[in-house]
C-alpha cells in the first residue's frame, strides 16, 4: 500500500548531482532522515534510479523515484519499470519534472500506473493552467516549479507569489485532495514559511540542499520553517 | 579502468522482465556466474538500473547498464548518469538497443562518454549499414539484432546468416577492433555455434534465457556451444 | 483575426493519405466546400503542410494545419512555424493528435501561440480526464478520439457514448466556451446525429471520407445528419 | 527521377526565418535563381514545408524540403510525407539537420525512402566520425556543420579546417560518391573558396544570406567565389 502522506512535506530531488550520487546519496538521505526525526516534518528523497535501493535500505524516510515509464513488464530495455523501483524500495515517483517532460497521455498513464503499483504520484508542472490540467488526472501531489527560477536562488514563493496562489485557486476548482507543493529557487527557511503561508503544503527542493557545504543545516532550517 | 573483454562473450539482457527484476535479477545473475565459472566463457548481465548495484555486489561477472544518457552531472532529473551506473558497479553499457533507440549524435556522445568513464560501450544495431555506421564511432562492441526476429525463437544466425556476414564485412572495412555480436531469436546451443562459425565473437540474448523455466540449463547450453 | 466558429462543425483530417495529397487534397477540399455550401454546415479541412496553400487558395471553407510547433521564428529547421501556416492560408490547427502527441507543456505553449497568431486551436484528446485537463488550457476546440477506435468504422458515439458524455461533463466543470467534438470510427450519418444528441458540437473525421470511393456523398450524408 | 547534381553546389536553408517565409521565401528563391543563372553555379533552396509548392512553381532551381519523416502514406497526422513534398515540387531533402536531429535507424530509413521517391538525400552531420557513419548509409550529399559555429559568422572552413579535411578523409574511406559540403559560419566569399580548396564540393548556408539586407549580393558573392 502507499505510504501515508503527512503535510507539510519536503521532497529533496537529488537530480544527477555528483554530490548526491552513490555513497553520497546515502549520506544525504541520512541527513534528511535526521532532520525529519528531529522536527517531525515529513521529508522524502528522490535519488537516481541506481541509488534507490541503497538509499531505501539505509533510511526510513520515504524514497521516491525521479521518473517511471508508462510501460508494462517485458520488452522495454533501458526504461524504468514501476515494479522495479517499487521492489528497490521506492514508495513514490516524480512525474513530468521540467528536466524530464512527458506527453500529456503519458502523464495520465503513469499516474494510473503509480496508483496500481501503490506508488505516490507527484506531477511536476510549470505554470498555473498546466497545474490545473494535471489536477484533473488525480495525482497525489502536484508540484509547481516555474522553470526560469530553478537553480537561481530566487524563491518562487517570494518572487512570484501570484503563481503559487493562482495555482492553488485553479487546482482547487477541480481537485480538493491533491497535495500542492511549490519549488524553484527555495534557498532560505523564510522561502519555506512564505510558501506555506501562501497555502501550499510543502516544497520540492534540490540544489540549495544538494550543493550546500552542510546540507543538514539547510534541511533542518527548511524543516524548522515548515513547522 | 575498463574490464578486459574476452571472447567469445555472451551478454544477457534482462530487459524489463519481471522474471529478472529485483531479487530475481540477482538470482539470474548468479546462475550466469555459475555457468561462466564452469565453462570459462565470459558472460555479462544487463539488469535494470535499479538492480545494478545489488547484482554487481552479488556476482563477479561483468554487469552492464541497459542505457546511459549523454549528460554531465547536474540538472538532469530522471536521466541515467554514467557516473551513477559506474559507482553502482556497472562496467559497461548497452547503447541504442532497438527498444531504446537514440539519435546518431547521441550515440556518438555516449560512446565517448563511456570511454571517459571507463565503461565498455556496446552499440546495438538493426542492419548491416547501420552496424557499419556505428563502427565508425569506435564502440568496444557492436551487436546486430534484426528487430523483426527479437523474441521469436528464430535465430538470426540461422534465418539470416547473410545479415551477420555482411555486417562483419562492412564493419571490418573500417574497424578491426570492435567485437561483433549478433542477437535476436537465439534459443538453442546450435544457434550460438552457428553465430560463431559465421565470424561473430559472441551473442546478445534475452527472452530465451530470462523466460526459461530453468535459465541455468539454457545459459550453460549456450556457453558450452560457445567453446 | 480568427474565423468565426459556427456549430455544428465537421473537421476533415486528411492525415497523410495519398488520396488526399497534392492535387487530390485540393479536389477533396472542393467537395467539402460544395457540401458545406449546400447544407450550411461549417466544414473545415486539415491537409498536410505542403498542401495548405493550394487548398486555401482553392476553397473558401476554413483550412487547418495538422500541427504546429511551439517555436518562434528563426533557427528551427524542419519544424512548423505558426506564421508560415498562417501566411499559407490556414486559420486553425490541430494540436496533440493521437498520431502526433505532445508534451503537456508544449500543448499549453501551442494553444497560447495559436491565440497570438489568430489560429483556431483544436486539441485532440484520448479519454475524459485528458480532455478535461486540456480544457484548462483554454483551446477553442477539444476533440475526443479514443485511439482504439480510430479507423475501425466503429463509431465512438455509438460504441462508447459514456466516453462522450463524461468528457462533456468533466470539461464543462471548468470550461463553458470550448467547442467539444468527438471522432474515431464515424462512418455513417447516424453516427453524426448520435454524437450531436450526446451533446457534442460536431465531429473530427478522416478515413471514412478520405478513403471513400465517392467522398462527396459521405461528406454530404454527414452534413445532412448534422442539421 | 532525381535531378542531376552539379558541383560545386550551394544549398540555402531558409530555416524558419520570417525573412524567408511565405512571399519572402519566393522572393529569396528568385534571387538565388538569378545568381545561379548568371554564374552557372548550382544553387538549391530549402524553404519551409508550407512554402515548397509556391517556391517550386516560381523558380527552376532545385527546391529541397528541410526534413521528411520515415513514414508510409496513411495515418501519420502532422508528419511530413515524402510523396507530399515531391508532389509539391521538392527534388531533395535535408535529413538530420542539427536543429532536427534523428535516430540513427531513422536516418537510414529516410535515406532509403528518399531514394525510392527520387529525392536527393542530404544528411547533415556535426563532426567527422558522425559524417563517416552517415557516409555508410549512402546519402547523395553529406554536409558537415559544427553546431557551435552555426550562426556565428565564424566560418568552419577558416576556423576549423581540420574538421573539414578529416571529414573528407574518413568519408572517402568508405564512400567515393557522396558529395561533401560544409556549413556553419560561412559569411564571406572567401569562406566559400577556402571550403572548396579544402576539398569540399560546396556549402550549406542560412543566416548570412537569409538575414542579409541585400541577399542577392551575398548569394552572388558566394557563387562567384565558388567558380
Amino acid at each position: 500500500m502507499k505510504p501515508k502522506l503527512q503535510t507539510p512535506i519536503i521532497i529533496i530531488n537529488f537530480k544527477t548531482y555528483l554530490e548526491a550520487t552513490g555513497t553520497r546519496a546515502v549520506e544525504l538521505a541520512k541527513q534528511a532522515e535526521k532532520a525529519s526525526k528531529e522536527t517531525g516534518i515529513q521529508i522524502a528523497v528522490a535519488p537516481q534510479f541506481c541509488d534507490i535501493k541503497a538509499v531505501a535500505e539505509a533510511v526510513e524516510i520515504p524514497v521516491y523515484s525521479q521518473h517511471i515509464d508508462p510501460i508494462k513488464p517485458g520488452s522495454s530495455t533501458g526504461h524504468v519499470l514501476a515494479e522495479a523501483v517499487r521492489e528497490a524500495g521506492a514508495v513514490g515517483t516524480l512525474i513530468n519534472h521540467s528536466e524530464r517532460q512527458l506527453k500529456l497521455a503519458d502523464i495520465d498513464a503513469i499516474v494510473k500506473l503509480a496508483n496500481e503499483k501503490s506508488l505516490v504520484s507527484c506531477v511536476c508542472t510549470s505554470n498555473p493552467p498546466i497545474s490545473a490540467a494535471a489536477a484533473y488526472l488525480n495525482p497525489d501531489i502536484i508540484s509547481i516549479e516555474p522553470p526560469e527560477l530553478i537553480g537561481t536562488g530566487i524563491a518562487v514563493s517570494k518572487a512570484q507569489p501570484e503563481v503559487v496562489t493562482s495555482t492553488l485557486r485553479l487546482v482547487r476548482k477541480v481537485n480538493n485532495e491533491a497535495i500542492v507543493l511549490c519549488g524553484a529557487g527555495i534557498s532560505q527557511g523564510e522561502d519555506v514559511s512564505v510558501a506555506l503561508r501562501l497555502g501550499t503544503q510543502g516544497i520540492l527542493v534540490a540544489s540549495s540542499i544538494v550543493k550546500a557545504k552542510d546540507p543538514y543545516t539547510i534541511i533542518r532550517e527548511f524543516a524548522d520553517s515548515a513547522q
